[in-house]
């Protein structure tokens, strides 16, 4: 049964989806990092974050895109690093980073200082100023740690079609760790596209009127990477809404379309302070009370403990 | 004849697009910026620089964007100050900035060291490692003058009708010191929206099928500037195209339309290295020689170089 579906997308892909240039370096990498972490018994992660780019040219000047920044992906790595996770950080090109992320708003050059003025101001030395980086030292030090412990993988994509094919490599590479390797779709993927055989190939000419644009529905890879590409694996998506009265019935609805672990529910409005994890069995509402707030906790620290702790479970069910 | 145009397009944007909450106090400071220059007889230029975001949804989760860096904006603002100029920067919220550019695709964490690491790290100092973020030390010192002298303001917009809605503003601004004022238009805006009163509120569902949008043409913001809002002033426009064929000419059609002063005209492929500087009498290839490459020489320097001859030259004639 599953064949076709593997092999429907798989053709899909293919045709209608440019393959990345870096799609086979990345699928290497990913599979030395599961093989390595799995070896030691380390679990493995798959973080999926920010938008997808879906161009409307082939020499493209205009593409739509998904509001997302990558914060949600960026503070998980981190709970997940501090949980025993070795993590893959498959996201969008400039979004939110593990670690340096509370730093994004700032301007580099408002940060640093000229030490040593008085003679040749390129023979000093440039000094970071920890006011304008509040706990920069820290977060350096700690930064420094996972990277010398090889704990995150980064891998980039700006398009829908690197996303696809990405996901599709990292799903390959991890299957060999089994129920050990968990995926944490967190990105914000566009569910339309044009295909790379309709699209125009230059600039869309406004002299020619009024845009009509008419996109095809993206197929839905969460059905092959469940069924084909990682069967064993601990599998959760990512729901986001803006009309909280559909949320849980659609989180629902993916569970028994899918059949994998759990949705992540969110609504747009207060998704940093609120989620619902679904499981075909349970449903537990995550909140930040003010006392979180005025402790600087952040949800995803609760979400990543909640499905830590699932992923335990579903570890030691499968081996059962 | 003016009169009409200007109402016209003033009323498009009092109804379908939104104005920004920080509209009134960017137009004080644009105000206070220019008068300040233009009272000790600088020239300013406005620069627009970065894509614009056009929303699907009024609670945005999907928009339209355009493909730009904001390289062209951010090194022409450089230049145009060591041109002695005071330069107005209205540019995408995170599109690339003066002087931080050079250094925008590096990961911050990865720059710094550590200082002093025996004790506790959070006592000692956390230094720049000069190799990793190369002439830091010159480019910090010029971008400390710089803001010292207060000759850059910045401004941010992220979707169309904030652009719209500042560009506006701006141009009012800017009227005060009449031609003194130049407009340089680098920002890619788009050429199509939805008005906000036919925008669905809530994230479009894809159970709903195929995605059709239908867009309607933006407004030419260029007419009403040239003609009413700052009618004195030097005024160039950019165009992109994808294909060389058609460029040239489109450039010529927008002088005629808008009559404004110059075009510069540029192909994406080869943006970095050509360029055409087009005015109603003349037209100027602009070209990186080998020789340019190899010294690190950018474009843009030979773009303000020409456009602020341009403009010394317009100022006469219009005090003749």
């Amino acid at each position: 049964m599953a064949e076709p579906r593997a092999a429907t997308i798989d053709g899909k892909l293919a045709e209608e989806f440019a393959v990345p240039s870096h799609a086979e370096e990345a699928r290497e990498e990913m599979a030395a990092f599961a093989g390595r972490h799995g070896a030691m018994g380390r679990r493995v992660v798959l973080i999926t974050s920010g938008g997808t780019k879906v161009p409307l040219e082939s020499r493209t000047v205009r593409f739509l895109d998904n509001f997302s920044s990558g914060r949600r992906g960026a503070s998980s790595a981190e709970y997940f690093i501090e949980s025993g996770y070795a993590v893959i950080f498959l996201h969008r090109h400039r979004s939110l980073y593990p670690y340096t992320r509370t730093y994004s708003h700032v301007n580099l050059l408002d940060t640093l200082q000229l030490q040593g003025e008085g003679g040749s101001s390129s023979s000093g030395q440039v000094v970071v100023n920890q006011q304008a980086l509040p706990n920069i030292a820290k977060v350096l030090k700690r930064y420094q740690e996972v990277k010398e412990a090889g704990l995150l993988l980064p891998i980039e994509f700006s398009t829908l079609s690197e996303y696809l094919h990405l996901l599709k490599a990292a799903a390959q590479a991890l299957s060999a760790i089994g129920s050990k390797a968990m995926f944490y779709l967190a990105a914000a993927v566009s569910d339309f596209y044009i295909p790379a055989p309709e699209m125009p190939e230059h600039k869309i000419q406004s002299s020619n009127g009024p845009l009509q644009i008419s996109m095809k529905m993206v197929p839905k890879i969460l059905s092959p990477l469940v069924k084909d590409w990682a069967p064993q694996a601990f599998v959760i998506s990512f729901k986001l809404e803006t009309d909280h009265s559909i949320l849980l019935d659609k989180a629902r609805r993916a569970l028994d379309t899918y059949r994998h672990q759990a949705v992540v529910a969110n609504v747009l409005d207060t998704r940093r302070g609120y989620v619902v994890v679904v499981t075909p069995e349970t449903q537990a509402e995550l909140i930040l009370t003010d006392e979180d707030v005025k402790n600087e906790v952040e949800i995803e620290e609760k979400i990543v403990s909640n499905l830590t702790a699932a992923h335990g479970q579903f570890i030691t069910q499968q081996l059962g």
